[in-house]
């Protein structure tokens, strides 16, 4: 047996995430059949991690097994022309069979897009359109709160968490490419819970608006009493961009 | 009765088109209903010309008539908010009501991206990604010789024409962005066929492709003897940047 590590970049907007879902599109089915499909048995893979529906992956990592070593390039060709146009397989290498992809991630890196404009039809579903006026000095002073090694209780949905919430953030940063008026925010982290990203990214929207302040991201972290926050920004601006091993 | 011209720009990925069609989506279809509703009664528009499916815009420009002059700004605004996402209106203005969109349109400008690139799940329904090797220079020499007035019959679908197919390109060229991979096709002309840029990119991919060389273009302008040519490059790269009045 040989273990394989993938890596593919999708468009989220037509899947309803990574993960295989009953009567819904999922990214992983896709990749599983036309991995079945042309290596003429099932195959079952394993991700990095899960994305949400309508989130998008620069470069997610998937592993699976094979009973014997093919021709990983011919494979990457072949799958490419079976599946759909908002998936690509980068590229494909041999791992020791021990390897796994979610289990071995050692951090993560996601990027977030939002754009300053009311309308843009050609954007819409790859960056959040942001109608509001934002103060983005504000945001990306803010945005330093999150790092650190901290309790994301408030900053998730998952409701139960064996290492209690806890996760540790090592960089975090906003820049504003003013030209295309784009406010991009990058976080690398050890971990991230289910919506996390998108819970901080709308937290620090609300104080770029001044709805809110910046001392609510640490009246908000390390609390354990769970206070639900409603701020979760919308899941066309995130990108996983990065896992690494 | 006061006579209103309005831009729209529009992802066309999605519609049959700019044209009104039974049973199918067109963005003519849209604003008209759009119009209706905040109008509340029935408008029609006369768009400076159609669209085929898939095929985007940048700016549309359109025409209708009021009964009385309305605030424009604020129709703008509210048209925005009853369209879907692949649509904007981006001004209107009052105009005489003599104006007309398509028949004083004194010239039109287009544009057509073609990436050289296999697979990219974030485009694929902005350009067309060309997974052939191209001899670009070739390509830019070649479209010169489009220019000025021709008979066009070749490079259409259209069968009869009123002035005999003939067409004045004033101007054509190719621009490649070696970062992004990209080469931009831009044809300004007193008007265009249907099919006709696509017919006239589709030829330069042959000549960049090596599979026929650039004499094809003179044995195929002014022919009075039609010959079908098949060279139709695909609609998602395609985007009617501007009308000339």
């Amino acid at each position: 047996m040989v273990r394989v590590l993938g890596y593919c970049t999708y468009r989220g907007t037509n899947f309803a995430g990574w993960q295989i879902q009953p009567h819904q599109d999922s990214v992983e089915e896709y990749i599983e059949r036309a991995l079945s499909q042309v290596l003429n048995q099932p195959i079952y893979i394993t991700g990095s991690g899960r994305t949400d529906s309508g989130v998008h992956a620069l470069s997610q990592p998937f592993h699976f097994d094979l009973e014997k070593k093919v021709d990983l390039k011919k494979m990457v060709y072949a799958l490419n022309c079976l599946l759909p146009e908002d998936i690509r397989i980068n590229k494909m290498k041999y791992v020791d069979s021990s390897f796994h992809a979610r289990i071995n991630a050692k951090a993560k890196e996601y990027v977030y897009y939002l754009q300053l404009s009311s309308k843009d039809p050609f954007v819409y579903d790859k960056v959040y359109l942001c109608p509001y006026h934002l103060n983005v000095k504000a945001m990306a002073k803010a945005i330093k709160l999150f790092i650190g090694k901290h309790n994301f209780s408030c900053f998730t949905s998952k409701t139960e968490d064996f290492v209690g919430f806890m996760r540790e953030i090592y960089s975090a940063n906003i820049k504003f490419d003013k030209e295309r008026q784009l406010v991009i925010f990058t976080f690398k982290g050890n971990g991230f819970m289910r919506y996390m990203v998108r819970y901080m990214v709308g937290t620090l929207i609300e104080i770029g608006r001044g709805k809110i302040d910046s001392t609510f991201i640490p009246t908000h972290l390390d609390q354990p009493q769970r206070a639900i926050i409603s701020f979760k920004a919308p899941p066309q601006g995130l990108y996983l961009k990065k896992v690494y091993y």
